[in-house]
């Protein structure tokens, strides 16, 4: 009998179709392989062809715009949203538009063209993290901004245009709809119980330790009870904490040391997959509040929506989270071995 | 410069990318190919190879589950959901659960194989409406359902898994999340203005004549303000009616051309694109009522999701709806001309 599970956060119900038990080999899609062998405008000599960086971290003393930064961001060449002017919201008949303002950063996360997210040290992928964190804090200035969404596309399949291995920001004049629902759903929590949701959450999955994949001292690798996609990880940090950017050098740390071995264990135990991954934190006007918990969202690639999840917001989930969380448990020793 | 544009029905904001305006040509996507050749559950002869029907349309006296159908409905053989036993509801912890029950059936909509929904005779496609309205109300004596939806995916892309053109039903014990903020949406309106929003939003796309794609007696076929995707398209009763299945035989009638009619210009405009459709109908318990209003919304499948959208709800639409009007609208002298 497959079971109906309810998102605790946002009310979202998903169809667990439990006696399907797809096992990871069911899935069978195209592995994410970095080729090579284009020009690639993320490469150390092409600086020129981005526009001007608007961060690098540079260790070597190294010039603005030229080779020899280990993290680089840039404006995204081709902006979802223009950062010049105002938003002159405005109604037209029974409908509201507004200019289309906003940031559209790409966080190039190594100079390394062959490398993936994955495969970096964990000191890099930390660097990405403060990357993330500084321009988070730099952009949180400008007051026309309410959200600012860290996110990745990695592969093809998960939307990528480029495979030299990067992240993405986009800065936002509203706070998009999904986030609101999971701020308010959060609210209401808290409102009910003065307890935060996701800390509630924290310590129900600690003790049952049948969708707990991994935590270290301040993080906690999960499968969310009712996933929307096979394989879905919630990386969140066991202390409350409202704002990602708020996060301290310990946690990044950790974070990324944890990041690196979800994404090494997917890549084993789904061949390599796309995924997107977004951080979800706070609302700018709100960032720091006892009621919403930020967190980090991966979701591999390894399914097709139809018309009847178009339709309705509902999923139909082939693995059931809790065989999710074993087979990534059960990748431990491998990928240790592998990463040694 | 972009423009951020909110759907007046559930709040949503999409970005309609307007400077890049790309043309139908600028999606390249594997055109949807009926290729025949293998064993088909769907085809006369193989009715034994699916569950046994729960409704067909015979016109020559044939037996059941034989040959001799122009429309055969059959539960699906691997069901999302499961049509026996309680909901049983409960808790986990925090989190809630519940049986996964409902019906999940298929429409098929012709015997001939190599037929698209599109290709069909406006006659056979009114059949198609009649089974999906048969099925509702049949299925709406159910006690335990609130929801039904009616769907179909055309092509692998969208979804599909067998290429014998088909509809899928799926009857629900809950109202989807998306459906009832739609309800919702229209409802606060009502609340508000003490009229209907579609008839609103009708009534002022008729006057303004740049989303309007075409319109017969009883239906409109328009872009949408707001629309998710590129070349997205929704049809809609004139007049106020809140329940698809309380259509009348000269809704269908005119709902059957109307609908062949834009598959037929999707088709020629996008090169026979994947595509998914929904009906939005009242939830069952609230079917008769003064503020939502039936619709079928058409999804070609030309664009990848990414992080972004996963991150948001938010989407980027690189095809500002007023185009993709304008385009399927010159397309109609193409198609009278075909189909004529």
């Amino acid at each position: 009998m497959p079971e109906l599970r309810k998102d605790p956060v946002v009310g979202r119900w998903v169809i667990i179709a439990s006696d399907r038990a797809n096992r990871p080999t069911d899935f069978i899609r195209e592995s994410v392989v970095i080729r090579g062998g284009r020009f690639c405008p993320f490469c150390y000599g092409n600086e020129s062809k981005t526009p001007p960086e608007v961060l690098a971290y540079r260790s070597d003393g190294s010039t603005r715009n030229a080779s020899g930064w280990s993290v680089r961001v840039v404006p995204n060449k081709f902006p979802a949203l223009g950062i010049e002017g105002s938003l002159n919201r405005q109604g037209e008949g029974l409908y509201d538009k507004m200019n289309g303002i906003g940031a559209h950063e790409v966080i190039i996360e190594t100079p390394e063209h062959h490398a993936t997210l994955a495969m970096l040290p964990p000191s890099q992928i930390e660097s990405v993290l403060w990357a993330y964190r500084d321009r988070i804090l730099d952009l949180k200035k400008d007051r026309r901004f309410k959200y600012i969404l860290i996110f990745k596309n990695h592969g093809a399949a998960a939307g990528a245009t480029l495979e030299h291995t990067h992240s993405q920001l986009i800065a936002l004049p509203v706070v998009p709809k999904w986030v609101a629902e999971e701020v308010e759903g959060a609210r209401a929590y808290y409102a009910y119980k003065e307890r935060c949701l996701f800390c509630d959450i924290l310590r129900q999955e600690i003790s049952g330790d049948v969708r707990l994949v991994a935590e270290n001292d301040l993080f906690v690798a999960l499968s969310p009870f009712a996933p929307r996609f096979p394989f879905e990880l919630w990386l969140i940090p066991k202390a409350h904490q409202s704002a990602f950017e708020e996060s301290s050098k310990p946690e990044l740390e950790q974070l990324a040391a944890l990041l690196k071995d979800m994404l090494s264990r997917l890549d084993l135990v789904l061949n390599r997959p796309a995924y997107n991954y977004v951080i979800h934190t706070s609302p700018v006007p709100e960032h720091l509040n006892d009621y919403y918990h930020w967190h980090l969202e991966i979701m591999p690639k390894l399914t097709n929506l139809a018309g009847f999840e178009w339709g309705t917001g509902f999923h139909i989930n082939p693995t059931p989270p809790e065989e999710a969380a074993k087979f990534l448990k059960e990748a431990a020793r491998r990928v240790a071995r592998i990463t040694g």
